[in-house]
């Protein structure tokens, strides 16, 4: 039995953990559940998992959640809040295994501490590999803890390493589905609109990843991440355009094979695969072959989508320029889906908060915190700077 | 430094395995070689390799080869011949590794002798796991030997299965040109000409597995092989027609994770995988990923290549049936390339002969070779009766 802290329970990875711990409860039990602000899903949660330990955004909520608890007759869910409370939650001693499924400060100060108190690790977080995976990974390999990555790519690119040994490993390659505007002009760029940015092709996400697959910023983060999980240089992490994202990822070994990962477009799968890791368990999760009729794949265009030159340039630096690339994009993207600034400015402003980065490298979580701030003040001057006109 | 007997040397295998043992001299040593027929390309095969044992098919071609080497004053290297010959290269103390690349009686007794004497197999003999699967792998488990499949399909099928335990297959997928004929009205299968079975779209390959292509025979042989290479039941051994011949086959998870192993159409990939197995090797034999396009991939048509439905009842039964597919096929397709039947007489013929063997199970390789020798003779029967007047 497994026993299984969630980080981020009302999300959509946290979610999908959810329901398939629901469909193994002979192998996955919940022990805790860090469920951010959504009071109502939070109580829902606790009725149904009754976990040991519940953490919320702040004290208010805990209060309001606690009240509920106990009018309901609930005993022995503690409740606790904040970073604290989300580390609490993550290092529980009877928890063997932590998904990391928050976005933020809290999200990353409790993977790290999880990591440090020797949980196995199922990472849906990018961004806590993104902004701190330099010291999340050393972290790691100190504590012996395997960090299992939980989103498709990364996760495929796990499985197909597993055909050869990591030294054998020439390159690897991730799919991006291309977003929108993979076949849009160039010329028509200047005219993308908010709602045609959130048409993604293939997968239904959050707000925030949908515009980043829609840049390829999110392909970008990526490539930082697949660095850092599966310690490989920049250059050995290639981007092919895939429409169908039917195939996950590939690895290409130095003997000149590739393997590739192929199934159906649901986390759960992923999720089950980092849960049950090393062993594979049976689930409905069929990918038909006989559906399957044509894979097509296409170099990316690095001009139609300069974030991924950017996230490149980002991943040789590393450190600051990595924390600096994620917080950019994030007050970019917000801005955007504000309508403050075009689609074109978002790359616009990464680069610029990036030219003004300067090459450190953080040694603590908190450094990599006062980096994202920093960062994201940059950001934000750039945008009043650049974009004032439109906003007034 | 491992050292490597090849049975087979002058055919394609033959030629691309000693290609490899050139390309590395550091890890690889030829040990011994059967050579067949073709004196000329024996003699020249001694002059570069001194190989301590060299099989020919005969004692006049042996003492034809021995007369040359001593005229060019080689001297240790041990001239052989015939089916005793071939077993001795095999079976040599000093061999580490045997490249099974001969079709028929030599080939099957020499396989079988290496495996009980506990050398590494590399199988490119497809035909040895079809007649005789049930013999050599029980011998393999027995002496806890390797057999590494060298053909393209298997040896992609043992890549992917490295990603996962034996127990958590649920199918594997062989991908299959489809041949010549894949787009080819039924209707007009009856004028198919020996020129049109002959032009295989993607692999340049011997005449009698070219028209196996073409009847998808050659993809039944494999089921068979797969079968008894991985101990699945026929049920868990699917087809899927890929004319790119890019992804040379998937294996399938129980939780629904499919792995696909790609690489260029080159045997020497394989057979470096095989020779170097549990290890991956550095080669220039590069997949340009950037030239991928479109892979298409479709469900076979049991109506148009009735060879599949054939093999897939001779792997059910297996024993008899399967030495008999593989017999009458051979002498099928002799006929058919002879112009003495027609190229849907291959199928008929084969459906015929199954009919009429019996549920035996061999227990040796002489009782294989007897069955052998009755599925050829009921394949001839079969012949002059039906296509007499053709002959005529």
């Amino acid at each position: 039995m497994k026993r299984i802290a969630i980080l981020g329970s009302t999300g959509s990875i946290g979610q999908s953990t959810l329901s398939i711990v629901e469909s193994y409860p002979e192998r996955f039990a919940v022990s805790s559940l860090a469920a951010g602000r959504n009071l109502d899903a939070a109580h829902t949660q606790c009725m149904r998992w009754r976990p040991t330990v519940v953490s919320l955004a702040n004290e208010e909520l805990a209060a309001d959640l606690q009240r509920r608890l106990r009018r309901d007759g609930v005993s022995g869910t503690e409740v606790v809040w904040g970073t604290e409370g989300t580390v609490r939650a993550a290092t529980l001693p009877k928890v063997d295994f932590v998904v990391s499924a928050i976005v933020g400060v809290a999200g990353l100060q409790a993977t790290y501490e999880a990591v440090r108190a020797g949980k196995t690790i199922g990472l849906a977080n990018k961004e806590a590999m993104v902004a701190a995976g330099e010291i999340l990974t050393a972290a790691a390999r100190e504590k012996n803890v395997a960090l299992l990555p939980i989103d498709s790519e990364h996760n495929a690119v796990h499985q197909c390493m597993r055909a050869g040994r990591r030294s054998e490993v020439r390159q690897i390659w991730l799919t991006a589905s291309g977003g929108p505007f993979r076949t849009l002009p160039l010329s028509e760029f200047d005219k993308i609109t908010v709602e045609q940015a959130l048409r993604h092709p293939t997968w239904v996400m959050g707000r925030r990843i949908t515009i980043d697959s829609a840049t390829l910023l999110n392909k970008g983060l990526e490539i930082i991440e697949a660095c850092r999980l599966f310690n490989l240089p920049p250059s050995a992490v290639k981007v092919t355009v895939h429409p169908q994202s039917t195939v996950h990822s590939l690895v290409e070994y130095v003997d000149g094979s590739l393997l590739a990962q192929i199934s159906v477009t649901d986390m759960r799968l992923p999720i089950l695969y980092a849960l049950s890791y090393p062993e594979r368990v049976e689930s409905d999760l069929r990918f038909d072959m006989e559906t399957l009729s044509d894979l097509h794949f296409e170099a990316p265009d690095f001009q139609r989508f300069p974030c991924l030159r950017l996230a490149y340039e980002a991943a040789e630096k590393g450190g600051a320029h990595a924390i600096a690339l994620n917080a950019a994009d994030e007050v970019a993207v917000a801005a955007f889906l504000e309508r403050v600034i075009p689609f074109r400015g978002i790359p616009a402003t990464i680069e610029e908060v990036l030219e003004t980065t300067s090459e450190t490298h953080p040694a603590t979580i908190q450094e990599v915190l006062a980096l994202d701030c920093e960062a994201r003040e940059g950001a934000r001057e750039v945008l009043s700077r650049r974009f004032a006109a439109r906003r007034g």
